[in-house]
């Protein structure tokens, strides 16, 4: 079981198995983590950890190393199977629509790599307080993706399922990879037709074998959510770094702001929809939002263009790309804009007569904010006036890029006159809009 | 005068000439600002006024509309001239450069646009406090662009005539416009050589004839920080939306986070280098930062390579846009990548073969994180160790897309060998690259 490892390291490791919860003490300094395999490669005479930081560190042998078993966290995920748990039928009722992701995913000690689990079951039964909120009968895995593979059929497919399951349910909790679960929460914001319930996503930033793992606290808040009287899509995730609470952000305002941090997803241009307490409290914080309404029914409404592109204008940034995009046969354009909404006017690499073009042959091109805070303004400079009044571009008021692209190829869908294109998104349908900015709204 | 307007508009405004500041009360409502001109397609019988916020609002006459002429904003700029202000040559001396951008601009209330202004020595005129600061006798205008348009030509420029002045002063202010600073910043924090003096870039969100404006105490901290200690590039603008306190942000750590705002510019992944007030006190805030060093001597090192770019992974985005770049000779690419630097590995759309390949053919491929905030990781997940150890593709660390974009084209300015491009991306060599990421600097 120790291969590789030297012999006096396996002599201070008698009774540890690979995967087994320890402590190492070498020169005053405490390391705990997981035991990991050891490569034929690697130095025979250090003991490998995984720390619960995600991280591997290897630890030098030397007189007087101690090394101590200790007890799994109490929520780690048995590798031995699991027990599902048992709902109480007199809860409210809620379906789980799993998707894939790190929430459900776990690492397997023998490799170092990360695997996902067998189920949404399997999840689940390490969260008992799940069962003293809803009672969750209807559970689906229509997809096993990490969220950087996920794709507008996926979103589709995503969409079905929640028509499907939530008039007869009064909520959904969909788990999904973190990566761009902001697309995806911005697609079912414009997909789901008449929602008036709430859908909540729901992912981890740290997988849930993990120490650090906010998995159990997000689907627990996400829990409360979905029973909540707000009747919209939106995110679930930790509101800061520690257990405290989480937000609910509006799926059509999110955004994925940090790489690593649990606390990664902000709302963008507006306060949270509410803040949720894992003991469940739920502080409405926007009360501009839309209230649940059982008596509607939901469809799914998924028709979506793929052909447009999402790009971005920066100092020295040619608009041939755009002219082989329409070559190619793309239908839409997303540009991130610099400042108020701004494109390069310089001499022989202006982008305003490019855009000019695409748009009176019928593609529109929309401005969104490469600052991501604020709103596209068309006024204020000349160069605003050129490219808005005179050229036509379409300003994505105080949309993200993110979901300026995604209800682009929503409405292509629909329909491909530009006039109409221009005239649906600049009008809110989603609350990815707001009428006006929030000055408490920037970095929070 | 008053052309357009009608005969009981004309008679409540006699004595107020177009460009007047004036109020007018409406329904016990105050409505203050400058007298605009009246174009002759718009309602004649209303006033409109430019409120300090830059924006028009047109007045409807009604019976006990009340007109008051008011005095101007002290710092208002003249329009008959001004008079320069006259330095102290006994106070440490600083070069001023000019590029264009906001703070360089004023309105003209004839006609509503925004105009250049005449020179450097106006904006001063207005600043008085600046002569009990700063000795500014080297003033040059090497440029007047709104910053949208600035390319890595100017770059150069720019750099070239830092290099010109510094070695005589203790230090260079840049004012500039402040859509894209930020890559200006960057741009500088390679170029200039042995630089252990400050180099301050300043913009301005509102411009100098606005009572809004924050274009003058901008320039009092830019001078504060231009005599300070810090022996780097930087950017100095408000740190909130009153007037408490800017901040002095590192070149290769800064970016614009929203478009309008006064305390737009935020420092990424590390704090500020400084909180500077404009009564003058110096706050260090960043201690890892080079100290001043008047006996180097900066050199200007400005080879760029411009064939490049920045492009943006996301759901559906398709590959091909690489290859049609690469058939166009472009000799560097840098991605933004979801989360901890994903690229889509699906199916048909994958881009890891399009990212191997190009690679392979000595074409250097940079992953960024496209949520702003964080780091790459390459080893986390199985998707990142193939796209970083099997296909070779080159972190960002924890440096912004934009930085990076610079980064890249100044490398490859100097060698088109990828070991060494590759070698050097992934080495910190003017502060763009942090070597921990401290929880402090989140949103900040």
């Amino acid at each position: 079981m120790l291969e590789n490892y030297s012999k006096q390291i396996k002599k201070i490791l008698k009774n540890i198995k690979i995967g087994d919860r320890i402590s190492v003490t070498r020169e005053n300094r405490i390391y705990e983590g997981f035991l990991m395999p050891k490569t034929d490669t690697g130095d025979s005479d250090s003991i490998v950890i995984k720390l619960d930081n995600g991280y591997n560190i290897s630890i030098k042998y030397e007189r007087g190393v101690k090394v101590e078993k200790l007890k799994k966290p109490s929520r780690e995920l048995s590798k031995e199977g699991f027990k599902a748990l048992e709902f109480d039928s007199s809860k409210p009722k809620v379906a789980l629509i799993s998707t894939g992701g790190t929430i459900a995913s776990k690492v397997d000690y023998r490799t170092g790599g990360v695997y996902a689990l067998e189920s949404s079951e399997e999840l689940l039964s390490n969260i008992p307080e799940l069962k003293d909120i809803v009672y969750i009968k209807d559970v689906s895995s229509p997809l096993k993706k990490m969220s950087e593979d996920i794709g507008h059929k996926d979103w589709q497919i995503i969409a079905k399922e929640v028509a499907k399951h939530i008039n007869n349910n009064k909520g959904v909790i969909i788990t999904h990879g973190t990566d761009t679960m902001h697309y995806t929460s911005a697609a079912l914001s414009f997909m789901l037709k008449d929602l008036y319930k709430p859908v909540v996503l729901v992912g981890s930033q740290r997988s849930s074998d993990r120490g650090s793992t906010d998995s159990f606290m997000n689907l627990i808040c996400a829990a409360y959510v979905s029973i909540s009287d707000i009747g919209e899509v939106g995110i679930c995730m930790h509101g800061t770094t520690d257990d405290h609470f989480c937000y609910f952000i509006r799926g059509s305002k999110a955004r994925k702001m940090h790489t690593s941090r649990r606390d990664a997803f902000r709302s963008i241009n507006e306060i949270p929809l509410a803040r949720i307490f894992p003991e469940g409290k739920v502080d409405i914080l926007n009360k501009n939002h839309k209230k649940r309404d059982d008596s509607k029914e939901v469809v799914a409404d998924t028709k979506f263009e793929p052909k447009i592109a999402l790009l971005k204008v920066y100092p020295g940034s040619d608009p041939e790309i755009l002219e082989m995009l329409v070559k190619k046969k793309y239908k839409g354009f997303v540009l991130e804009g610099t400042g108020l909404g701004h494109v390069p006017t310089f001499a022989d690499k202006s982008w305003i007569p490019t855009i000019k073009k695409i748009i009176k042959d019928g593609i529109p091109v929309v401005i969104a904010p490469q600052t991501i805070y604020g709103r596209i303004n068309t006024r204020v400079y000349t160069n605003l006036r050129i490219l808005y009044n005179e050229a036509k571009a379409i300003p994505s008021e105080d949309m993200l890029p993110e979901t300026a692209y995604v209800k682009l190829g929503w409405l292509l869908g629909h329909t491909k006159n530009i006039e109409e294109v221009r005239k649906l998104m600049t009008t809110n349908i989603a609350g990815e809009i707001s009428e006006r900015s929030t000055i408490d709204s920037f970095l929070v």
